[in-house]
């Protein structure tokens, strides 16, 4: 049930450059070159020790439906840049890529590919910006909604912040982001129809103000949704006039013998802290034990763990516009870059040299590997030649600290990125999102350490190579051809 | 011609909240009600003198064609909150409201209605959240663009922002909003199909690796854009390959007669100021003064403004992530707050009260001047009752200082506000976005103080009342009904 109507196509979606290269690799009748592109980042936000892999659903769409209309190839007519060949080719335009990716939901760090397009050159260059948009957007929210749901410590986590997202998309796909990084639900009707994310919500001021009189706002609302009702009190004051009239509320029900099965209230404004606390007090001394304590209000992972360590009794957190932007760093960095080129029917690599270390790219075709000990924890992942057989690599070399080396003895190699699109065919149907959500939560309970997961200083993980691999690049970097 | 396939209705695009507030409301015969809701915002991002509005135009485009599908009606009946005859109503669903509003491209100050819906109660509470979205998201981004086309003091400033916007929607109408702000052009090919705006690009890193030798690439560039030869200087060394190499080609182009009207190079890494100091001279030597230099990577008003101070010589700036996701406040905090209520007939004012002195609503239909000297400067800006006639205003007054009070004498009254949709009806076609881009640019020019333009400590903006308007607003506070 898609709330939009029927598949978009964003083929236009895409930078003017990726055409003019597009038009120039056609022209010198090089469009057909087998050519390697990875998407990769290069550091975590938020000084964390990780981020999750999140926007792949979308990308595989785009790619299968990917068109361009003859309205869209009469307006790049018009910019006079192209050739009439290259209209035409754009005209029957259908990607025919293969695509290897990390599952939605996978932990992933800097510097390994968590997307590899192999495609002719054509194709793999026009996709780039719709490919980084979706990861870039969706990693970003789904890293930023696990810090804040690993912050809130086990309560629920709401997403509510459609009407400060970056528009529709934002907000859409955003939520999308929200729940596989864990949040419990989502008040964006949208994303809860297109892909069953739990929708929830409460009311707003303007209904406590259309009443004018309080009580009788929340009453109505108790009346319409006696096992919805969740309160919000602090249109005019939240001890004075807000609790009290909610506790009256729900006396009224009781007295009516209406057991709710979800009643509270919420605070959206004001110190959360001491107003959750001392609601707390006045709901327990007149008998509510049960009802919910709902806050918001500027919400991330800092000001959560500040509230819940000075105390606040709170069962439900509703998270707006620090989650839906990651405002703390609204930057995801994912870069999409050729790392090899078919020569002869040979993928040859590429290396991007850069004065900054960080900066220099892994080439080449490669295998990510994600090693484990015997506990089931990930102690690091590996690059390795596409035809190096794990049970041939005897260690690990850290290219950062390249005499250091690892003996793989007791390790079990898992290898992460999976074939997703073949000749421009998806291989399997949307994954549930509540498989990608579980993927991600089994990660962060079994196998990512405690010491990655923390807020301050991370450990780093450490992205290691083979002997033949590092030796490889190392290469490539002295300027010998391979 | 729209690069979207057809138009798309955004109606589930808000918070489940719209949704059982409006049920509510249905139920208990509300729905009919006349309601008065105004958008504003409380703070400019950045600690600015002003923000940008902007987000009018896909506004209306939404309530014009706001509609629930069999499929959306479905998937709200699935949540058995919804009484069924509210789920037919939605079924048949149009909007009919009044929207008055600033004009796009208007300078707004905090705490004045840039929109003003009048509809029934329903309709009114259900095109929230589209509402704050779009204002939230193209204001957001058309003040930060604007900021970073002044901090460029005349050199072009382009949007390459697409890969690192947070999604489809925020690339294309962020863009949109990006050049209301000011900027020269766009790379995202689908904004300039929708919207008219100028496109333009480069090249990007893998077209000079995949030539891996780094002359070929730039001839062959040259070959077939002439006259958009911008090259890539920085895949390998700037000033010992890249300006070299780039320098040899433009020799070759002009021994073959080539005479270029747009060529130059591009920097996107390393130190700016300096790497751009020495490529200017290196192509000074040579006899190119007409090259152009174009510079990138992770700019905003503040880098931008520290690369001129050093003396960097720069013709054009390629503006990404931090312009498209306004990184150093991605959040506009535009609100949606009911200010009147129709009771026997009579719009009858309502307020909301808060401990937090700016969060204070201003209560009651109301009409916005702004009002300008004799040079024609915007001195402040007016709240009125609607029945007040500019030429019976004697003194304006300050509500945060009600004890200053200022002669109007000499002073020309200027209504913002316009009434654009009429019983759900536009009442004027979609403006050119050139008409809006210039609208913003004769203010800045003509009508806004400097000292509210620059970015430290910039002058307030007063947002002054009337008598009658403020004594209203004091007995509304001192609990008195009107």
């Amino acid at each position: 049930m898609k709330s939009m109507n029927g598949p978009r196509n964003v083929a236009m979606m895409m930078d003017l450059y990726e055409l003019t290269m597009a038009n120039g690799y056609f022209l010198q009748e090089q469009s057909k070159r087998k050519v390697a592109f990875d998407v990769f980042y290069r550091r975590n936000p938020d000084g964390a020790g990780f981020a999750v892999f999140a926007g792949l659903e979308q990308i595989l769409e785009y790619l299968e439906n990917m068109h361009f209309s003859p309205e869209d190839v009469e307006y790049l007519r018009s910019l006079h840049l192209f050739d009439e060949q290259f209209l035409q080719y754009l005209a029957d335009f259908r990607f025919h890529g293969d695509v290897y990716a990390f599952p939605e939901g996978t932990v992933m760090y800097p510097g390994e590919p968590v997307i590899t397009v192999i495609a002719d050159l054509v194709e793999a260059q026009m996709i780039e910006t719709e490919l980084l948009a979706q990861v870039n957007h969706q990693s970003l929210i789904a890293t930023k909604a696990n810090r804040i749901v690993r912050s809130a410590k086990g309560r629920a986590v709401s997403d509510f912040g459609a009407r400060r997202a970056h528009n529709n998309d934002a907000a859409i796909y955003g939520a999308r982001a929200c729940y596989i990084g864990g949040v419990n639900g989502t008040a964006t009707v949208a994303a809860g129809q297109d892909y069953g994310i739990p929708v929830g919500g409460t009311m707003a001021h303007s209904w406590v103000m259309f009443y004018q009189d309080e009580l009788t706002a929340f009453r109505r609302f108790a009346e319409i949704y006696p096992n919805n009702c969740i309160l919000l009190v602090d249109t005019y004051d939240v001890l004075d006039s807000g609790v009290p009239h909610a506790i009256q509320v729900f006396q009224e029900m009781r007295e009516k013998g209406i057991h709710s099965s979800n009643y509270g209230i919420r605070l959206d404004s004001g110190d959360l802290a001491y107003l959750s606390r001392q609601a707390r007090k006045m709901l327990d001394e007149a008998g509510f034990p049960n009802a919910k304590i709902v806050v918001s209000n500027s919400l991330d992972e800092f000001t959560i763990h500040s509230i819940l360590h000075q105390g606040g009794c709170i069962d439900s957190f509703g998270v707006g516009e620090r989650m839906i932007t990651a405002r703390s760093e609204p930057v995801f960095g994912a870069v999409y870059k050729l790392c090899a080129v078919e020569e002869n029917g040979v993928m040859k690599p590429r290396i991007k040299i850069s004065e900054n270390i960080e900066k220099v790219t892994n080439p080449g075709l490669k295998k990510v590997y994600r090693l484990y000990n015997e506990e089931g924890h990930s102690i690091a992942d590996l690059l390795a030649k596409p035809d190096e057989k794990p049970e041939d690599i005897d260690f690990l070399i850290d290219p950062i600290k390249p005499w250091k080396k690892l003996p793989t003895t007791g390790l079990y190699f898992k290898e992460i990125q999976k074939l997703f699109m073949r000749e421009g065919e998806r291989l399997y149907p949307t994954e549930d999102i509540q498989v990608v959500r579980d993927r991600l939560r089994a990660q962060l309970e079994h196998e990512v350490w405690q010491e990655e997961q923390r807020f301050e200083n991370p450990h780093r993980h450490y992205l290691d190579m083979t002997r033949a691999y590092y030796d490889e690049k190392m290469k490539l970097l002295a300027g010998e051809t391979i």
